[in-house]
């Protein structure tokens, strides 16, 4: 096609970059790994003009490769296939806040901080919180992210109640909408809640909140080793103690993340950690289930017990965590994993973790949410000289998410498929669901063209 | 095709009726009221006898009903296109209990009391809670069924972790498992959730369950209008009052039931009442909570605030109000519907029934589920002449839906479309909607065999 034709669709002509005008970070992802081509990169404002993109590109069977902040980590907004880039963060107004239906209408290019401050400003809050706050809703709606708060408060999709939809063609499909039940017809909006961009383009999507927790604590246990930790965990759930957030460390990965950040962890004793926090707004609410936990936690060989109550120590203990990634990337290249298991699998498979980085040869630092088995790896390449570190680390990822398969897990628990894990993914996912994503693939975009060769497609 | 074809898949001979002997109440559902026809009833009694009846109706192009308990309101398991009615009621197994994931695996016959006994004896709760205790929970499934503790614990689709689904050529797909995030290729288990037998038919699910909250109680509150209470219903949802349920109910319906049960409601002042329930662990927690209502709704011209504290007190009101519909069939036929509308939207519904009463001239009786907005109206036929009924209420549900639909709501909130529903749904759903339900229906389903003609399809 020519690509000129898109200068008719965007008024502002600084809208549309041609070739060599589209800047290196639009061919990639917050990894930077991946690296693909484009004929066109159009930033589009409104709901019309992702529609008339569509359609030009609908009748001209062109690849089109929507992205949002870039903050991807699996390469799903690399045009691998050339063709358009749509980018949508400057679709990223607040268009309504609904306190009466505790609802508020966005744009895709919001950022997730964005929108939490806001809501949080007005005495509301917005429970998802995946660890890169300068993500866009659009990405953490196209891969239905998670974070921290997941144990309480569920993930992503739990959150949103309506979205707008440009399809393959440019048409436009509304779903859901500001009722809170539903049981009308298909359920296509869950559909497109973590389809990566291979079904529709989000335009627009209501999100539910709720009114802000007032109180905020949290609290810190030791224990000699992280298999004493993470099944202390599950006990802490049977207790009904309703933490906001449970995670899980060991001690290495947080010396590293201190050594980066400069900073004190509020614990040394013991190899393994357990960070957990209560919101809610009863002092004595939250103290009791803090109580429930420290009894659970004592009873279990916990070595300590540490309540944080005071705004620095809880901030630095958090900045700590939420460095541990970063830590790890100012040190070395490394591959960030995501593999989900069941709760109680979590322990097993990070024990498999100790002997895949014995066999191969490659270091693995562990952390993750231990209140819903979502296990974050990063595999460490150390300076490995690259053809070694190539052929290695790919084995030992294919053991990695065999092993996630054999505990009965999936490859993905918030990060998405995009790119990087399709070869892991097709591998042990069954072929007849692989299929039947194919074919609901081309009942949306039957030319294949929107973010063809992600995830399962 | 030669339907005694079926005696060799069915060991059992017994399982298998034909023609005449097929019992009345399999044509139909709980109403009664549309009456269909079928060659063959089968009752499997495992996922491989029901691939093999689905594999030889895909192979012979013929229908197949499925049905659970035949607790369903809309039509769906009427077999009004004959072929073969799939029966799964002797599918009602607990194949698995695993407090260590907090799931329950079950078969889709199983019924909704069985299973909420099975997990409360042993200190877990599973919180979905529709009216209907005897459903299946294939049905509840397959509407998407919410109930009264949706305010706090959401509806079916929240704690359905993974399924097994026959599809109509007999092939067996697995979907979810025992993890609880998942960002791994299309989410298809959300899409059979709620598709009321149209994709594919259920035999295994893995359901979420927590720990039983150990306290309850309920509070009364009576207003002058239904308005009033409903307009309390959001500033109570702003206190964080974090109750089980909320619901409306007004005085006249009230006193049917109290007629008919011979039961004394425990409030007799005012017009309208919400009625609440609060559970947890915790008294001073569940006190605390109550006493936020109790503020927030005698600051919003509420007459009494009644905390139900003995258990007596609180089965009596709860058995009044589980009984309203009954208690209106006692009288006459009634229709029953479920429209949800965005939650501040509640009153404006309920105040166009009373104008659509007068100008019909037909009774509508309104209670529902306050806290979500999922209005439940008993349209009442009181004896008038059925040709008249017929002509007349036909143009009161059309009213109904269509100022549903104006009022940014949905035709059903948990009763799902079927049959009864579906020409109310057609005339208010998007066109593209339908469009893009039945292409995805023809993914699963190419041959058009399962549950022929119900909701979109």
């Amino acid at each position: 096609m020519n690509y000129n034709d898109l200068f008719n669709i965007i008024e502002d002509k600084e809208r549309v970059k041609l070739g060599s005008e589209i800047g290196d970070k639009y061919l990639s992802d917050a990894l930077n790994r991946d690296k693909g081509k484009a004929e066109a990169l159009v930033f589009a404002v409104n709901t019309e003009e992702v529609s008339k993109v569509m359609k030009l590109a609908y009748e001209n069977n062109i690849p089109v490769t929507p992205r949002g902040a870039g903050t991807g980590l699996v390469g799903a907004t690399v045009p691998h296939k050339s063709g358009i880039i749509l980018d949508l963060s400057l679709m990223n107004n607040i268009l309504e806040m609904d306190e009466n239906t505790f609802t508020v209408t966005v744009e895709p290019g919001l950022h997730l901080v964005q929108l939490q401050k806001f809501v949080e400003d007005r005495g509301f809050f917005y429970p998802p919180d995946p660890g890169e706050k300068n993500a866009s809703i659009g990405g953490n709606i196209s891969t239905n992210a998670g974070g921290m708060r997941a144990v309480k408060y569920g993930v992503t999709r739990n959150y949103v109640m309506g979205l707008e939809v440009v399809l393959a063609d440019g048409s436009v499909l509304n779903l859901g909408g500001k009722v809170i039940k539903n049981s009308s017809g298909l359920d296509m909006k869950d559909l497109i809640i973590g389809s990566e961009g291979t079904l529709g383009i989000i335009t627009k999507a209501i999100l539910k909140i709720i009114p802000k927790p007032q109180r905020t604590v949290s609290a810190l246990i030791s224990f000699n080793s992280l298999k004493e930790g993470i099944d202390t965990v599950i006990k802490i759930i049977k207790k009904n103690a309703n933490p906001t957030a449970i995670e899980f460390m060991e001690k290495d990965v947080i010396e590293n993340a201190e050594r980066f950040l400069e900073l004190k962890f509020p614990c040394s004793t013991g190899n393994a950690y357990i960070l957990l926090t209560f919101d809610g707004d009863e002092e004595f609410e939250i103290e009791n289930n803090c109580k429930k936990v420290e009894e659970a936690a004592l009873k279990n060989n916990a070595l300590e017990f540490i309540l944080l109550r005071e705004k620095e120590d809880i901030e630095r203990t958090w900045r700590i965590r939420g460095a541990l990634v970063t830590a790890v990337e100012a040190v070395s290249e490394q591959e960030p994993i995501d593999i989900v298991v069941p709760i109680d699998r979590s322990a097993d498979f990070i024990a498999y973790t100790k002997e895949a980085e014995r066999e191969f040869g490659i270091k693995i630092s562990s952390f993750g949410h231990a209140g819903d088995g979502n296990v974050h790896l990063c595999v460490i390449r150390n300076g490995m000289e690259e053809k070694l570190w190539n052929e290695k680390s790919k084995l030992l990822l294919e053991a990695l998410y065999k092993k996630g398969h054999q505990l009965k897990g999936l490859p993905s628990g918030e990060h998405g498929i995009g790119l990087h894990k399709r070869p892991y993914f097709m591998e042990i996912t069954d072929k007849i669901n692989i299929e039947y994503m194919r074919r609901i693939k081309r009942v949306f975009d039957e030319k294949g063209i929107l973010n063809p060769g992600k995830s399962y497609s």
